[in-house]
């Protein structure tokens, strides 16, 4: 490949099977019988009900309506209608920002490059006689659009630094008004949401040990003192993990017991049996029903007791507390600053949402949290840059012959010809790509590690992690070819102005390598991401084996959601690579508009119609994201230095002022815009407050958020709770006919005030 | 030089210089003469009183009994034997604890480093025969104590590692516990302090404009709404640069008139004349008193008129605010939260000291700041890699043929073969030595340049600057011959794990050249520090020429103070020399010990005797020292890895584990005890306010506070103000009766409220 037709060709291969995706998916999401699947959302707003209950038995199942069938893509413009405000409103901040990333880098930041490219680099590169003269060097027409075929002809490099500055300017000036946006979208969001208990409440963590006071009396105690006008009341953290482990088990077995009583059901005649070995292989044969009850009821028992024994234990309340403030000004005054002169102790942070809770991180005490984070950073290391190594040894391992003599009675078929040849064509890879599977679970178990204690935190942070895995093994490692390990060993060798040189020459020759990555990865990997096969077929288990109720249903649904933490570091490589070609090879940029484009039509649909996100952070991702583009930035900068002081241009020293001007750009727009996402503005705290005041003086604060903050296992079953609240703070005056009687919560809650329990 | 006897006999020379030294002290002290020259602390506290009442003539002037000539050293134990919690109470906590530096320098690291170093390494180094068997290569005893004698004998390197380990682990330990110390010492400092103005102020900055109301009403309006239950009273600032340099250029002349004045009356017959002339020199020949005083006067008129114009025109009042809390509490919360959407304005932050307020920088808006601060580290970049480009430019301009061009009727003088060979040596020299001497107050400069408010802020950053410029010049420039811009070249070109072991390979070689320096430098330069030469000949001059009655004396007194900017780079300095010798030539630290031990004592007797701190800032500069010791370890760590791979070690790569250790001891101390010097814990605020509430219920805390936070050229002139505060505090109920009427004062006052004045 390498010439612009063979790039033709490629780029229609993708189209179709492009089309090919988006025309399954249409005529897949027309189907009554997948409309739970491709319009979750709807569902569970309670706007939408299912098209099934009308019509007759055939179209139940299938659409017979092949009107519809014509107008395959009329979701497109319904996906780009809904407004912004609306769509906010519809799916959240967090949803409505990150669609905001492609359209930044489609609309704002690469239209103007690509035009500004073929406008001036395209031509100026084109006339350029270089390689048509170097009789001996093989070249594609896209080398001949690209910095290569300049050569020696060094005036002709002025028109890439005077366009490297332009570029990086109108960067920086569409990142500063996105950046400013953004700042003013999530500010405005905050101060218009509603009511969130979350609002009202700090963390505090590290709570230190107190000879003559439970937990729950330390913190009650040194609150009302250190913030006595403001403190409200507080909820302790048990350490429930068994717990959960115990519901979660539960269920399990519950779905079996209800799928056991569906075959039962369809088949009366026959009681279905079960053997208890593993995975049902092997063991005594029992009767399932009968079986499951059993187990379910000890289950039911066991977990009573470890209710009992959480709730009365005093060793499994951790030491930290959800502390609840009068108003909104007492929580950011108490989150914002520093409690005890031991800076370890007392730690106090913005409450997360309830949803977006990390439970089992929030008892882990300072010293271990830098031990745990060193490791990480350590792991993380070796995990980036040495990956390689078990997998290449797992991969030796599982050659042939290491088959044969684990399963021998395999040999035979193994040793037909078109087997074999099959397994040895797949097996290198398998190893690879399992893990390559795997690696975003991976990462985030480190986050978890880490001790981070909110859902989005361990989000943003695996997608650092994976950003750098993507960074150095696809982007380095394609420019570079050779292991990361490999790399890393020459880079150290090398002097500190010759690693730019030498990843930079590679640049050019690599374009469409990257060329054909964007078409296979992006275009064709984000149509297949509209289908949602995988949902699409576990909702069909589900429905078929497990439903017996509407109610059933609608927990089949998987909506799934935006997935930050795998997907955010992949688009940001698609951002890096428009950097740095945008200067060498212009012609990689229609791509990626392409690429943005769609992806952006695709994730507007998915969060209208399917996305539901388990938690709202109000953007406050967004650091990150700018963070990783100006990382982008300085390294297209300084490799287009690399590649144009080996061309021997004079001009590459003018291009040493980018990388400065680029970090000054950052700390200034860090300074400005960060605070806005970790802090909560007191001025904006007290505007509320008083609003509030005024608008309901008789707001009874302290039961609204009395079971704001319980661990999710406390409440599993009575879902009502929010209800309650809902129901409350329409008619604050009547008093609440709630009594959670849980057999613990007497007992602390009479020891030191009736507010205190969980 | 490089035997141990040619090091004894420099040690020798510079023992007698130190020695001489202080004996030229011992004497000089003891007469009655320069007693305020060696003891002004005493007087500024009134304690001691001039010994020159008492006794005949004589002895007002020269110390007759010779007795006290005998115990010339008994300074020694006086100075050590004051308790620290004395000290602390006698010269503020910054001298004790910078005191510290000193002994945590001697004892606690180094004393144990060299025990270990001389019973382990030295042994493992001498019976090696590396260096006498390679009979071409020239090697001297030093050689011999230090790692360069092992050579191919590898097994004995597992001695150097264990003990960089050992080092490595102790200076941790030391660390920890110093910072540990130091923590608990400005929090208990802190605790139990004085009232004081800063403890209830905030400095808030970028104060946005806006068209109705004034900047006074502004702040006033802003904080009553979003602090109501806290906010007391604030001070606007006023730009009152113009009017200090007219103070300024005021007290020159005051200061000539008086010169004149008692010219005149020691000889009443000629009335003194000057010439108006530059320095001096010529010009016309008037009447020096009547001069003087005509200027004086249009100086106070222009004065008034100036003060007039700060206090009455809105434009001189700048866009920041020193506002006062009725609390600590208050005052904590606001200092440490954020106060608007927009985090670039409304910035808050504790107010220094009155005392440590850098006014001219208060009003610097903050993209300014961002601009100035990126200017300043290009520009400090460049000072440091490039400053020897212009000495060499003026050092080529200065040389003979030049200066006989420039002032022709010097020749025959120059042509002298003497004088001639003088120049020639010493020019070249004088040029680099000027701009040595200049080099704290250029990077002092640079430091206000950036914006900082506070002086204990400028003298933090520019001790940063002057640390990195003494590492690249004085550290690496040693260590690598040629300028710091060849270094930089050279390190640009050479791969990343190469530079160390360049460096490293040279550290053996030049144990010498640093012994011989910290001797010279150290040693002796210390010992010159206590004659305090510059401070007596001024005090002489002014003694003799200005002094008329004895509060004039009191002012010709020059106590100076710690010079935090430029001595605690030169101490870290030689810590970084100690860490970097510990393992490989251990011989080096006994020489280090002596100069921590005898720095300890001058500088103790200093502190007591001598220095008066212009500002008390709670030894918030020990984080930048404990950072600075974490990066002499890092460099130490790195350097002998190099040293030991260059002579082919195999133990080298273990020695990779201790920079990532020491990393992350670093990160675990600066979590753990940082913020106690950047943030009052609430919890302490609480303690301290309510104490205060139980034993001053009457307290008028608003006039206490009214005049704290007054530009000083407005209160030059009544040195009374805190007295009166003293008063009214010893007797709250009592009406204040001060009314200092400045023409706009009620102005203001009027608009608002009552209290809003400066």
């Amino acid at each position: 490949m390498g010439s612009l037709s063979d790039i033709g060709l490629a780029a229609g291969i993708n189209i179709l099977s492009a089309l090919g995706f988006l025309l399954a998916f249409a005529i897949l999401r027309l189907q009554p019988i997948n409309d739970r699947v491709y319009f979750p959302k709807w569902y569970l707003k309670g706007i939408r009900n299912s098209p099934r209950h009308s019509g007759n038995v055939v179209s139940k199942f299938v659409n017979l309506d092949f009107r519809t069938y014509i107008r395959f893509l009329n979701w497109m413009p319904t996906a780009l209608k809904m407004p912004e405000p609306e769509l906010i409103d519809h799916a959240g901040l967090d949803s409505a920002v990150y669609i905001r990333i492609y359209l930044l880098g489609r609309l704002k930041i690469f239209v103007p490059l690509t035009v500004l490219g073929f406008c001036v680099l395209v031509p100026v590169n084109w006339t350029s006689k270089t390689l048509e003269n170097a009789q001996e060097v093989t070249f594609s027409e896209i080398d001949k659009l690209s910095i290569s075929n300049i050569g020696q002809d060094t005036q002709r490099f002025w028109a890439h630094v005077v366009m490297a500055y332009v570029f990086a300017f109108w960067t920086y000036f569409v990142l500063y008004k996105e950046y400013k946006l953004i700042a003013s979208m999530r500010l405005h969001f905050l101060a218009s949401e509603k009511r969130r208990p979350d609002q009202f409440t700090v963390l505090v963590r590290n709570v230190p040990p107190d000879p003559d006071e439970s937990v729950s009396e330390h913190v009650e105690h040194f609150f009302s003192v250190n913030h006595q006008d403001h403190y409200l009341t507080h909820q302790v953290v048990y350490n429930a993990n068994k717990l959960a482990s115990i519901v979660e088990k539960k269920k399990g077995l519950q779905n079996w017991l209800v799928y056991y009583e569906n075959k039962h059901t369809r088949n009366p005649a026959r009681r279905p049996t079960m053997k208890t070995g593993f995975w049902g292989l092997w063991g005594k044969t029992l009767d399932a029903i009968d079986y499951h009850t059993a187990e379910i009821e000890k289950l039911s028992k066991e977990e009573d007791a470890e209710r009992e024994r959480v709730i009365s234990n005093p060793k499994s309340i951790m030491p930290a507390a959800f502390v609840s403030f009068k108003s909104r000004w007492g929580a950011a005054v108490c989150a914002q600053t520093q409690q005890s002169s031991n800076p370890t102790l007392w730690l106090t942070e913005w409450a997360p949402e309830p949803r977006d809770v990390y439970w089992s991180n929030l008892a882990i005490p300072y010293v271990e949290l830098t031990i745990r984070r060193s490791l990480m950073a350590v792991a993380l290391f070796f995990l980036t840059f040495f990956f390689i190594i078990p997998i290449a040894f797992v991969q030796s391992l599982a050659n042939l012959e290491g088959i044969e003599k684990v399963v021998p009675f395999l040999r035979p078929v193994i040793e037909v010809q078109v087997v074999k040849s099959l397994i040895q064509g797949f097996l290198p890879g398998i190893a690879l790509k399992v893990f390559l599977i795997l690696l975003p679970t991976i990462l985030m178990t480190m986050s978890k590690i880490e001790g981070f204690t909110a859902l989005s935190a361990l989000e943003r942070r695996s997608a650092s992690k994976y950003y750098l895995f993507l960074f150095v093994n696809v982007f380095l490692g394609s420019l570079i070819t050779g292991t990361a390990f490999e790399q890393l060993n020459s880079f150290l060798h090398e002097s500190a102005n010759k690693i730019p040189e030498i990843v930079g020459r590679s640049i050019p020759m690599k374009a469409t390598f990257f060329i054909s990555y964007i078409m296979v990865d992006g275009w064709a990997g984000i149509a297949a991401e509209i289908i949602r096969l995988k949902p699409l077929v576990i909702f069909h288990l589900k429905n078929t084996f497990l439903v017996k109720t509407e109610q059933d249903r609608e927990q089949a649904m998987d909506p799934g959601c935006l997935e930050f933490a795998s997907s955010e570091p992949r688009i940001q490589l698609y951002f890096l690579l428009g950097l740095v070609y945008a200067v060498v090879t212009p012609i990689l940029l229609p791509f990626i508009i392409v690429f943005f484009s769609f992806s952006f039509l695709v994730f507007r649909h998915q969060i209208i119609n399917v996305y539901n996100q388990q938690y709202e952070s109000g953007a406050s991702f967004w650091p990150d994201v700018h963070g990783r583009l100006i990382v982008a930035m300085i390294v297209s900068q300084l490799l287009l230095m690399g590649l144009m002081s080996t061309q021997r241009a004079p001009q590459s020293t003018l291009l040493l002022g980018l990388p400065v001007i680029t970090i000054c750009f950052h700390s200034f727009c860090k300074g400005r815009f960060e605070p806005a996402f970790v802090k909560l503005p007191l001025q904006d705290a007290m505007v509320k407050d008083t609003l509030e005041r005024a608008t309901e003086p008789n707001l009874n604060l302290r039961d609204y958020l009395k079971y704001a903050y319980i661990h999710p296992v406390f409440h599993s079953d009575d879902i009502e709770h929010p209800l309650a609240i809902e129901e409350e703070e329409r008619n604050p005056l009547v008093a609440t006919k709630r009594n959670r009687s849980t057999p613990g919560d007497s007992k602390y809650a009479s020891e030191t005030s009736s507010d205190i329990n969980f």
